[in-house]
């Protein structure tokens, strides 16, 4: 995943930041516990920075294009947001369908044409593998903001980064995920960055919503456990972590299944009563009526923090891959 | 209208912005005679800052979330370039029907979300009472950049300061409001901003289209005067200033009503005859036919001029709720 | 073309930029052979610049208007970077459909808008004459980035300036274009500018998509000479640049005349076993098939750099407009 060449200009000794310079960062993956652990320290970092002084000029005169083939306000803003606050400039490719490029081109020669102007390249796409694909023609590093029901490993170390803050470790926790577990995305790329770290996973969904196989024996070959659900009150009282996503009414084509199950999914402050003192509930955002707004009171309810580490989360990566961190 | 919390970067000291810093832009409401003076300082003190130097790094290092859920290109191109000459950045966010904050999430959820971002908010929404809903939930300042048919206090900010700037005063004028005076949002807000001062009103439009009601009552409440007119060339000798609004075909039932009105709301070189020597015609822009090009030729044609102070305006309001003026 | 106005700020000595600041660059007309070395000159320099430190503050604090009324995202992005690799900002305006500007404002109001917050405009538009239209209007510079079928005068640069590249000078070369001739700007804009060069043009095209007559005689006029083809392999051998553009099966109403024909005008590693080795072939990219992926590893294949080359032209003439070259 090593980007197939590199500019000219000044670069830091190869081994400052952990492997990550001129990186492609495409999957979970690609994470050892090692280079998770330099990640979060540089998100620390990170954190002090915009706390104190709102930016750095880590990455002037750098310029970061934002290729997205499907829209996503809030991680094409974090993106952006992550590059400006370290000084950098960002051209913003958001309406793709309006665009050259949707006049047939390929992906590999827009990322080509892309890195003549830019340094690093942010890719949301609607197919799973288009980063990889992309990567292979690229010289330049490419950050996977998605890839249809693929990978978004940014959306995973954040919330890996958010946990570990929250809690104090990633190891031994009982971590519950709960609602659309068939097609979320970000599920599936958190359990396997938690996996063999001693989590117990608790899997909560409809029936027609469960795990995919695959994951669950990924689980299993790890050596970890799970164990599935339906109903979250069989396990609100145990859990270290409740990771929320949302149940779309359209993935049912049984509606009296729907109705049947969809307040089960609902998190509300009577529920919470059932929960420990210590834990945390997460959501990768937007919702739609799942958590509800009195929620946002409760202390545990970490889903703004989780947003805010996803701007140092993503900081750190840019200033990683463009040997600045 | 204070923003909940602050962040912990060095701020001034509390008095410098006259109160300004940290506070929301909501309504034209809020701006005591005091503040409209330290506004228009500030103003006079950017339109020299970008003459001289083009621009300062006065807020370098900021954010600025540009949140247009209506499309607005020259509203959000101003606030764009007056956060850019003050050495910020901006996060554009133009196509929100295509963007995850179409998803049904809440405008809560999403100014939220921003804010984890960015160091301040510009929003232009549909809906009368959006942005004071928006700053009910945001800790980051919240400026209102036109909320449906309700306020759009950044233009009557700038049409107040254009007056000031071109006449010399802001008391005792005569000032005339031409054309669709009912939905006109900013001669709503421009009315609002200039009670108490001794002006004398003059309402010119089509009866169809005559001020509201409840501005006409908050002018005779304030003691101040207005007359209404479908001629203005009842008026046009006496005015010190004639904002020009557009009277638009699909307001009218009766098309042939539309036909008999139409001419009278059309500025001309040979109308502007019948004018004083020191007046200014105003518009908001854009203009679709209401004042004809032979008109810019005439110095008393002030609408680019408000334009520019457009500029000059948002920066000093940037500066002024980011604590930097 | 001369911008009508320029700022109070401090400029430089009238002839470091060759005349052009403060110049509108609307055609290739417009470029002698003396402005021409100097703007390749100035991107030489820009070259170097971007390799060694990626950027510079050259245009700090200084606006772009990117005013795109029809998409084209490798140009936008290119004039976007362009700006930001000498340190300016950006206001990009690229879904003009949405925005005021499609509500029936006329393009002199935009442009006079515009520059009350910018100090360049670049503009590319559907119709013909646009640029020129904006200029009449405009106090800050235009930049034509595509009107229509009419000009693209920056296209014309950066390929003129990839041949002198390439090849070591822009004289008494064997110059080839193909594929659709009659409608593709580039390759009319490009012949314009190679004219009294001593250039064979070789044009290479179906029947139904010859050079225009226009252009034909304005080589002829010149005292140039071109000689025409449908069959490629009449010029392949002795060619010095191919230059490849698409040619699109909705020019074609006889359908079994676009089969016929197609296969001639896809460039192979076959094909390029005819030519010289030392030789190029370009394209203004995006392409669609009429290169193949293979011919890519080619050393000749040029069109990548000329890419990367759009960067450093237009760096340079915005430095020059702007009195920074």
């Amino acid at each position: 995943m090593k980007a197939r060449s590199t500019s000219d200009r000044p670069r830091p000794a190869d081994n400052t930041t952990n492997g990550l310079y001129g990186q492609h960062i495409l999957s979970v993956r690609q994470f050892t516990p090692e280079v998770l652990e330099y990640i979060f320290g540089v998100a620390d970092e990170m954190r002090t920075l915009v706390e104190r002084f709102g930016s750095a000029d880590l990455l002037q005169g750098q310029i970061m294009a934002n290729l997205f083939y499907e829209p996503s306000t809030r991680t094409s803003s974090s993106f952006m947001a992550a590059m400006q606050r370290l000084g950098g400039q960002v051209i913003p490719i958001n309406s793709v369908k309006f665009s050259s490029v949707s006049k047939g081109e390929s992906l590999a020669d827009t990322v080509r044409t892309l890195e003549c102007y830019a340094d690093v390249i942010v890719l949301r796409h609607y197919e799973v593998g288009a980063a990889a694909e992309a990567a292979r023609w690229a010289h330049k590093p490419i950050i996977n903001a998605g890839d249809g029901v693929g990978e978004h490993p940014t959306q995973a170390l954040l919330d890996a980064y958010t946990i570990r803050r929250e809690l104090g470790r990633l190891d031994n926790l009982t971590v519950a995920m709960l609602g659309d577990l068939r097609f979320g995305r970000t599920v599936h790329s958190l359990t396997r960055l938690l996996l063999r770290r001693g989590i117990t996973f608790r899997f909560v969904s409809p029936r027609l919503l469960r795990m995919p196989d695959e994951i669950r024996q990924e689980v299993t070959g790890a050596g970890d456990t799970f164990t599935e659900h339906e109903d979250v009150h069989e396990i609100i009282g145990e859990v270290d972590v409740l990771y929320v996503t949302r149940v779309q009414k359209e993935r049912f084509t049984d509606l009296a299944e729907y109705e049947r199950v969809k307040d089960s999914y609902i998190i509300t402050p009577e529920l919470l009563r059932e929960a420990k003192e210590q834990m945390i509930v997460m959501h990768p955002l937007p919702r739609v009526g799942e958590i509800t707004y009195e929620v946002d009171e409760d202390p545990r309810a970490a889903y703004f923090r989780q947003m805010q580490n996803g701007l140092y989360i993503r900081m750190a990566l840019l200033a990683a891959v463009l040997g600045r961190a």
